[in-house]
């Protein structure tokens, strides 16, 4: 079975249950000019959109963060490591690529269910 | 059980299935100068593998979409939304990066068995 | 059950395994400013982890490669192809992407355990 929960497009889904895993991503919901600010954003929608499938950030398998400015890359990490959990720490990686409009980050992460 | 798709180097596959998901990439065979014309080109890359899987859009979890100019992702949408499953839209992250050499658009994505 | 390999900082880790499938990043340790030599490397790491989780190179099943420099594309090739098993490729796709100080290559793979 697969669950999908609808995003913003009808053509896309904000993330997607099947066989125990939830895929997702998040983006920030107020595009601020601060990616510390935006990071809490997008892992609020984490959260958020974790809760809505029944897990839960302990539960975070791997994670893959792109931000627009490599340079920034601190207070990306600011904002992730007030929120991770340490005793379930995911598997991440940050790569630096083009995003769309006023966006700073998006985070495609997997967890279990 | 492992399976994978023989890809054009030895080195490399173009899917592999195991535990009931397939994952694969899939770019445009004709380079075109449009990248709605190579998106177009890569989902029928897509959907040949995924029959060749024994799978269907329907079924797609998650799709990765690196596009080479994000000023360009309205064509990049315009063939996403001629061609996907709306009763079963797939959770889709899109970013720019750099591809090889006429590849303007580049998809690697996961999917039901 | 979630088995994470701790990695340099308590809110990432090196290697998550779940449900029979290991997810891992890996980078060059050192930070040759050879493509080539940088991707020996982070191989040598994706060896050292996978055997640390029970699996090797022939279970690899996806690699996502972000180099620095596409133009540099074949010397990644070059490590790459010296080191795959050839009975068993994995599904791989690599793009340019901005990384972290000095590292030129970041390899995000999964491997069945």
């Amino acid at each position: 079975m697969i669950v999908r929960l609808p995003g913003t497009f009808p053509t896309r889904c904000r993330a997607v249950v099947h066989n125990g895993i939830v895929s997702m991503f998040a983006i920030a919901t107020v595009k601020s000019s601060s990616l510390y600010e935006q990071t809490k954003s997008a892992l609020a929608q984490v959260d958020a959109n974790l809760a809505e499938c029944g897990s839960s950030k302990d539960r975070i398998l791997t994670a893959l963060v792109f931000i627009t400015d490599m340079s920034q890359k601190d207070e990306m990490n600011r904002a992730w490591d007030e929120w991770a959990d340490r005793r379930n720490p995911p598997m991440r990686a940050c790569v630096a690529a083009g995003l769309t409009g006023d966006s700073l980050i998006e985070i495609v992460l997997t967890a279990a269910v």
